[in-house]
């Protein structure tokens, strides 16, 4: 029983590794037909994420079954509800990506992204990309070490999301405001998105140390989007 | 020991019911520091929202406690369960007045709302306030069809969303890049308020009946949040 219980958790920790899978998936699809206006691959990301959604579903059944049947107690508690956490996380992170799809499919024909500030999109998306591969290894291998250095890839995420925003208000701005109303919003969904692998990342760290550090709660992490946003 | 049970679910509601308040407090000061540049109440805005950051510890320290020591099945673990949910979305809706009063804390001493969109700015500020309200209300009493009900305020909110979406993007829009910027990201922000609210109130009706209705998955506030920006 004990020994079921215990492939129940690496289950729930397959199921999320699996998830970061399509939750990258999703936002690889999200920035390549963002920047070549590809509405299929737009429509791609848009109807995959119901099955996001259902693999989170899949993890929070699991948790709730096991919180009822084991009473689970200690290290076991943390891991069944530290994982109901990340799910949820990495379901926003596909939300985002569908997001940032949506905006693709709405401009098609046109691309949303003026060549002006492709590069930087380009950028955001390979940081995304990045970092939500490496929430997947740090959730796999639960290496602590592994996990903080995701801080320095949403540093990068906040450098790039700054200098996107300076480009939109100091201008000249010549694409119109509609142009920069969409990226206004692009940039804060990839922003957000490197945001919540940090959480999952330091989620890590809470499951293997049972410490929540105060300098990486998740009202730190809005404080430096903040921060990139001002 | 079933008697001090209950009245530690009953504390959890308590608490989160006294959230909805925290919330509501802080995005009516929220508002208002952004429609009259009022730097010190956005201050207390930012301020404030440890605080809100702290009830949610609190709630998740209880219920985390409650699982671990009473073995919680069937309706109480759910109502533990979803409490953790409950306190994790108030929190988001704090951060996001938070987000707002970093707005009119930026553009200070101007305003971020030009008198053009002023009226569109005081009424989502209005329907923020009136449904976190009912979130409140629908913690506390239960009520499933008051609970349903929250949809209706989203839907206001969405259609005030989507107008001043409307004003920034079939312009002509004559306050510039920075000010539409400012308020696709502050609209984000109320819209996204909203559907949190909407969240809460749809986890009520999950824990009455323990269904979570299809049609009122976080998924679709998203769909339509995501037609809202269309």
């Amino acid at each position: 029983m004990r020994h079921a219980f215990h492939e129940d958790l690496d289950k729930i920790s397959d199921q999320l590794v699996e998830m970061t899978r399509l939750v990258g998936s999703a936002m690889s699809r999200a920035t390549t037909a963002l920047l070549d206006a590809d509405i299929q691959l737009a429509q791609t990301v848009i109807d995959g994420d119901k099955a996001i959604d259902a693999m989170r579903e899949s993890i929070d059944e699991l948790a709730i079954d096991l919180l009822a049947r084991q009473n689970p107690v200690a290290t076991d508690l943390r891991i069944i509800v530290t994982g109901m956490r990340m799910s949820s996380d990495l379901e926003r992170m596909g939300d985002l990506a569908r997001h940032i799809a949506k905006v693709a499919r709405l401009r098609y024909p046109d691309t949303a992204v003026p060549a002006e500030v492709r590069a930087e999109i380009v950028q955001m998306g390979n940081v995304a990309e990045k970092i939500v591969a490496k929430a997947g290894s740090v959730i796999a291998s639960k290496d602590v070490k592994a996990a903080a250095e995701l801080d320095r890839d949403d540093d990068a995420m906040d450098d790039l999301h700054r200098d996107l925003l300076a480009r939109l208000m100091e201008g000249p701005w010549k694409y119109g405001v509609q142009s920069a109303v969409d990226l206004a919003l692009i940039g804060r969904y990839y922003e957000r998105f490197a945001d919540w692998a940090v959480t999952v990342s330091h989620r890590v760290i809470y499951l293997v140390t049972g410490e929540w550090d105060e300098g990486i709660t998740s009202m730190d992490h809005e404080e430096q989007e903040d921060d990139a946003t001002d």
